[in-house]
């Protein structure tokens, strides 16, 4: 039980964890801090936090736990803003989909106060962004990776585990490598291609008409490129090396399907379709695999 | 309302259709036939059909509705085993994905019967596929596509246009060629690329351990990628020119999305990604732009 969250950003991710902490009667006080001002007054409207603060530093002061839910290209700057206010004891944790660069800037701006944080990245998400669409449901089911530093002070670690745990939330360690070269693969390069495809569709000169023809594999196809364009930009900035790896990767298979394409081979690309649509249907989510990576 | 429906195929879609007609109470019998005994079988345990015809050229027999519901190369095929039985009466329609073809194969292939044949294709499906996926409210709230031939029987359109509507749907007019062209962009492209995308992590090293690590964004994205792969070889096959066309196009995309990421040109990015976002949160499926193709 904490006795107060500050939560520095108050759009999907941060309010959802709020609501979900106040829903889990895990705390007892809110207080959000967000660059918008009129963002902290409509999550205060809400009912996503208590009070609303000034700046992100007295959102931090006087909290045990802060959630910092901001782009991750302003994680930095959010930890040079906070950082006097971080006492040993608090738990300070973020939610951004990369990792070597948040646990970097950790490493340039926390100093001593480095132990308190606990980078996080919970796998969940929808397309609506916002303040608006915080959900106390969002995490329920979902896993959550923590990629602790060195430093990390592991009576904080546990806490941490303890608090997605408590919110239905299956905890998963690994090291900011790993997590950014998976997420590059499963989640970074597939929102690439669903915006690049989008942009492909709607800048051509019949691009409306077909829009108006598109069904449903279109739209679950493409949910995910009306994802939040600043978070994504940033995402896709940080990991960039690995983004491009992956996407190499996915061109060479492209090509290889056009080429079968282009030869009428039919019992090639059945194969090739063949070994996807086994893969894809036997797939399920959040069923880990027996090696992880580390 | 009709006497007897044949059902050539009792896959997914012919099977829906056939318990579709049924729940309108359209249909007194239906006499199916599928290239496997076991799925005829299969049909008829399950409801689907109250007959199973030993052949196609049987299952037209006394029908006064005939769904021809084949993978688009099996199209042809099936017009010549059945096309003795058609009487000009008789409505008949497929529901193939690609519709130039289908329309080539009924020029060649169904003589003085042409006028009978109806091309249609119905904007619906899901991942899963064969009889027991079958599902009567499959088509309701769908898109139906229409690309009659000179030579099809008026009549007989408007009989097709009632049923479907009956079924729930919205019927349009098209020819098949801007059929064709809208449909490599909205739908064969899309399949095309999450195969593509499954097939790129899957054949990695450390696929089976990224792919443990996916989440609702990639559950959505690659949910076509599980699609029947007999079937969209038939489909990216028949329509290759203008899907080999609209890939290039994504690929010059892609480029240009990589180009501004190697160049850290976060601005330009952050253009292209809200573009994007944009447009895909205003798209409403089977919502019709003012000036659609014909």
């Amino acid at each position: 039980m904490f006795n107060q969250l500050g939560v520095i950003g108050c759009g999907l991710m941060g309010g959802s964890f709020a609501l979900a902490l106040k829903k889990a009667g895990l705390v007892k006080r809110v207080v959000g801090y967000s660059k918008s001002p009129s963002t902290t007054e409509t999550a205060k409207r809400l009912g996503v936090i208590d009070i609303a603060a000034e700046s992100a530093l007295l959102a931090v002061a006087g909290s045990d736990i802060v959630l910092v839910a901001v782009p991750v290209a302003a994680t930095e700057a959010t930890f040079r803003a906070v950082k006097h206010l971080v006492d040993p004891k608090v738990l300070m944790m973020d939610v951004g989909s990369t990792k070597c660069d948040v646990v970097d800037a950790a490493q340039r701006v926390l100093g001593k106060q480095i132990g308190s944080f606990v980078p996080c990245h919970p796998i969940a998400g929808k397309e609506q962004s916002g303040v608006q669409a915080a959900d106390a449901t969002l995490y329920q089911g979902r896993q959550v990776i923590l990629t602790p530093l060195p430093q990390t002070d592991a009576a904080l670690i546990q806490k941490a585990t303890d608090v997605w745990s408590a919110l239905g939330c299956q905890v998963l360690k690994m090291t900011p490598q790993n997590h950014d070269a998976a997420f590059a693969a499963v989640s970074h390069l597939p929102h690439l291609l669903a915006y690049a495809y989008f942009s492909t569709i709607a800048n051509q000169s019949a691009g409306r008409d077909f829009l108006s023809l598109a069904g449903p594999g279109f739209r679950d196809f493409t949910r995910i490129a009306a994802s939040d364009p600043a978070i994504w930009r940033d995402i896709l900035l940080a990991n960039k090396q690995e983004v491009l790896a992956q996407s190499q990767r996915f061109r060479d298979m492209l090509a290889r399907f056009e080429q079968l394409l282009q030869q009428d081979n039919a019992q090639a690309l059945e194969a090739l379709l063949q070994q996807a649509s086994e893969g894809r249907s036997q797939w399920q989510m959040g069923q880990l695999s027996g090696n992880r990576p580390r």
